[in-house]
């Protein structure tokens, strides 16, 4: 980290980026990060691809995002992304700086940087900025604080993800010291249901059955209802955990009628079932107890051929 | 504290109780103090009211509960547990105990005992109990520390509730090191829905409609649904959420008709709405975004005139 240290303290004029579709890390880090280079008294100018999301449109420095105009930097920090074509239409940005620092702690990272650091352990890119805050002798203030914590309790799921460490904690204790409202936080990010999601889970719950004594539960969308409610891609997200949280459930299936009779298949297992076996029968595949399949058959025979195969492992 | 530890390392025959009804802090903490008295080669019994909930029969230490014979025991430690009523039938063993400590964090508690300890910082009595242990210098085993994060992140709702500290999330820094498996008690506590819940879940988003531009979700569910579902109380715990819990929504009615003919009205509110004041205008009462009310009315005049309340208030 050293190395980034001295890159940092050397540089005027800083941009920082990060990925495409930011999420709460990605934003958090970069804001929180753009605080601190400003106590350092640097000309620092963050730019995003798109709009902050409305879940997280309360963090604070978006003062510091700017609209690229083609000038080159002294210094480009990357943040949380794993690759160029994840910077999107920015990648010049990174490309032209006069050095570069990439911080990540996706194990897949492939960037070139004049500062590399990678830590797969750091369960949110936050955690590495406030590390690295740290060793700058900054003082965490309250914004950073609100950012940092953002990018912690997002990419861990609220502390529930098996990223989280005990390091995640101990930083996020050094956080609420700063009067971090987290509790509306958590509100903002996790609580917050728009109303085309309410709508898919209503209907999913409508057609939801459940097979083999309670064992298995399976539910699905059709591609009428999915356009009737304009919904977003991540509108379906966890609506194959509604089954898979069910007491007794085994195995969830879900099925979402992308285009007219295709289906996606999701299959989930809570203890024993090897599902990416049982999706590798369909050409799909994923983990043991979470993977994937498509289909091109009916709804019907869709679900009747799965269930089939699900009984005899069940 | 002192005090409390002296009691402790006096004595030899301990009983541990918690209050009736025991939840994750309740019986996190009491295994969690249960083993550590072990350590410190006490006899100890821990005395429980009813069987130990399915969500939590992960918890180690279930061979310390034992059947009250009606002996007397040297010690009696009572966690968590605010007043003598709430130890039920088990009251008489703490009251003929020679000697009493009680541990809690509730505010309001009335307990009388030789040692008492109440710090209604502590997010959750198995905090108190992880500071105990350290004073007795004991080590938190891998048992013990399962028990205690139990305990924390059940009564923070998973570092979600404003009790939550800097402390908690120390303490629970220091809980993961001894390879807790989180992931796992997460999903027993917070992710496993009851068959019956969900029917109500189900029913409850049929009922849901949206009035005044989105800003209000109606919700019900009628006797005769309830009672064809077979539903646990806690079955309709967070279904007023599911309204408020929209983005746009400022105020969530919900409707339970407990008996025939009389139903049981929750209010909720995000951000201004004083649903404390609305539901006083129906004789009942709370907190300003979260309040209750009964009212013997049908349903449709019982939701009209609420509406019309809150119409005034938006």
């Amino acid at each position: 980290m050293e190395n980034i240290v001295d890159i940092i303290l050397d540089a005027e004029q800083i941009a920082i980026l990060t990925h495409t579709s930011a999420d709460g890390d990605a934003l958090g880090s970069s804001f929180g990060l753009a605080f601190a280079m400003e106590y350092l008294g640097k000309n620092v100018s963050v730019f995003l691809e798109e709009p902050i999301p409305k879940s997280l449109d309360f963090l604070p420095g978006q003062q510091f995002v700017s609209e690229y105009k083609g000038n080159k930097f002294e210094l480009c920090i990357c943040l949380d992304t794993s690759d160029m074509t994840r910077l999107g239409k920015r990648a010049d940005i990174y490309s032209c700086a006069q050095k570069t620092i990439t911080i990540d702690h996706h194990t897949t990272n492939t960037m070139q940087a004049d500062g590399l650091w990678i830590d797969q352990r750091a369960s949110a890119t936050g955690e590495m900025v406030y590390n690295l805050i740290k060793a700058l002798n900054i003082e965490v203030t309250r914004d950073i604080a609100i950012n940092l914590y953002t990018a912690i309790v997002t990419d861990t799921g609220g502390f529930r993800y098996s990223n989280t460490t005990p390091e995640s904690h101990i930083i996020t204790a050094d956080l609420l010291s700063k009067d971090v409202p987290f509790a509306e936080i958590i509100k903002r990010v996790f609580d917050t249901v728009s109303y085309s999601k309410l709508l898919l889970l209503r209907k999913a719950l409508q057609n939801l059955t459940m097979h083999f004594n309670g064992k298995v539960a399976v539910s699905y969308l059709l591609y009428d209802d999915i356009k009737s409610v304009d919904a977003q891609t991540d509108d379906f997200e966890g609506l194959v955990n509604v089954g898979r949280n069910l007491e007794g459930v085994e195995v969830s299936l879900f099925l979402r009628e992308e285009t007219k009779h295709i289906f996606k298949g999701s299959l989930r297992a809570n203890e024993y079932v090897d599902v990416a076996q049982l999706a590798s029968i369909f050409s799909g595949g994923g983990h043991k107890r979470a993977a994937g399949f498509s289909s091109e058959d009916n709804l019907q025979n869709t679900i009747d051929k799965v269930l089939a195969e699900i009984e005899k492992v069940l």
